[in-house]
């Protein structure tokens, strides 16, 4: 028997896919919302609209509402997301700046509306951020533009009057560096024992909504690894 | 003579045109970027692309380049921005929060990356931030992260390989309400001895380009007034 619904917002992507199979071990029941189908999700909403944030936000609303029927989500983790670099005077400073944008605060601000409408009262919602935002990140701006507005948006959300349930719990993940494939090949020789292991994030998310223990609301909750141990912290 | 040369990013706005204004009687050369002209500036760059971030980027670089013909201009201020209320829960959130970031962020990335190109070796850049960001903001999400965002960008510009001129300075003017017309109308019982007038903004940025005074390049200064008393702090 299922004991919880969720929603993971990018379940195809490297964390993404291995919350999904962290949540069907549990007998979580899951739906992806990503480019592509998660073969292991109970469901899946694939977005088709990617040049309009209105009309990729309504393509969105209309096939959750189906997905769902009525009933509530314990869950909603965001884990999409992407790396783009570039400072003022680089020539693709606007076009990486503008990708960053799409795919961290479109998603972001879709999941949030996504929260009023279908989280439960308790519920948690999870958004993705990233440590360095938190301070200037000049060789990559257009990155650190978009994360610092998904950290302000958890602010936001923390709140009363944010139109969320009201007592949900809203919350950002701020890692450095996730030990990904991708963050593999192409840093083979980076010190990989300073790297959060996906596992170790999607027993965080797990854990939030299960256990009844997690940060308070609006929170953002730095994600740090050390000798291949993860600890959080919140700011 | 014109002993300073300046682009006003948003100059046909309530602030924008008192700016130009003062600049004028102080003798600057001013060019104006924004919808329309103002007849006061010695230039004018109208926008017409108002649906796609790089190819409003390109035609402003473009008649940048054409106005300015290789010369360099002291200071870059950015004073365009609007604002937009919606919490979660809102319908209008993802309308308002995509217009929110075309107006403040476009803006701002581009007038970075016109710095970039641009701004003397002592110049002054400034872009348009707000104190209410620097927390959350229920109602009014879409604002929030977009001003964040700024706030996040002017770190990043402060910051070594920024790709701006070595001793240029930037910076993020955090006021909370500015005197302007249109609040006076929305807001006429409001407390008008705690608005900060627009000739104070105007005083303070024409004031870092010439007397060497100014903040710390990447800096955020708060703008607060009382007993129509203002006075700047940097955080």
């Amino acid at each position: 028997m299922s004991t919880n619904q969720v929603l993971v917002y990018g379940g195809c992507g490297a964390l993404g896919a291995v919350l999904v199979t962290s949540l069907k071990k549990h007998n979580v029941w899951v739906c992806s919302i990503d480019l592509r189908p998660n073969e292991e999700a109970d469901a899946n909403i694939v977005v088709s609209e990617l040049n309009d944030w209105e009309k990729q936000s309504t393509e969105v609303h209309e096939r959750v509402a189906e997905v769902l029927d009525g009933a509530k989500v314990d869950g909603i983790f965001n884990v999409a997301g992407g790396w783009a670099g570039g400072n003022a005077a680089s020539a693709e400073l606007v076009k990486s700046a503008n990708l960053m944008w799409k795919q961290s605060v479109w998603s972001s601000t879709i999941t949030a509306s996504l929260a009023a409408k279908h989280l439960n009262e308790n519920g948690v919602l999870s958004l993705p951020g990233a440590l360095p935002a938190q301070k200037g990140t000049p060789g990559m701006m257009g990155y650190g533009m978009a994360k610092a507005a998904v950290h302000q948006l958890t602010r936001s959300l923390g709140e009363k009057g944010s139109g969320l349930p009201d007592k949900s719990t809203s919350v950002c993940v701020l890692p450095v560096t996730l030990d990904t494939p991708m963050n593999r090949k192409f840093m083979p020789d980076a010190d990989h024992t300073t790297w959060t292991p996906l596992s170790y994030m999607a027993d965080l998310f797990y854990g939030w909504m299960t256990t009844g223990e997690k940060p308070k609301s609006g929170s953002l909750v730095k994600i740090t690894t050390t000798d291949s141990v993860s600890t959080t912290e919140v700011l």
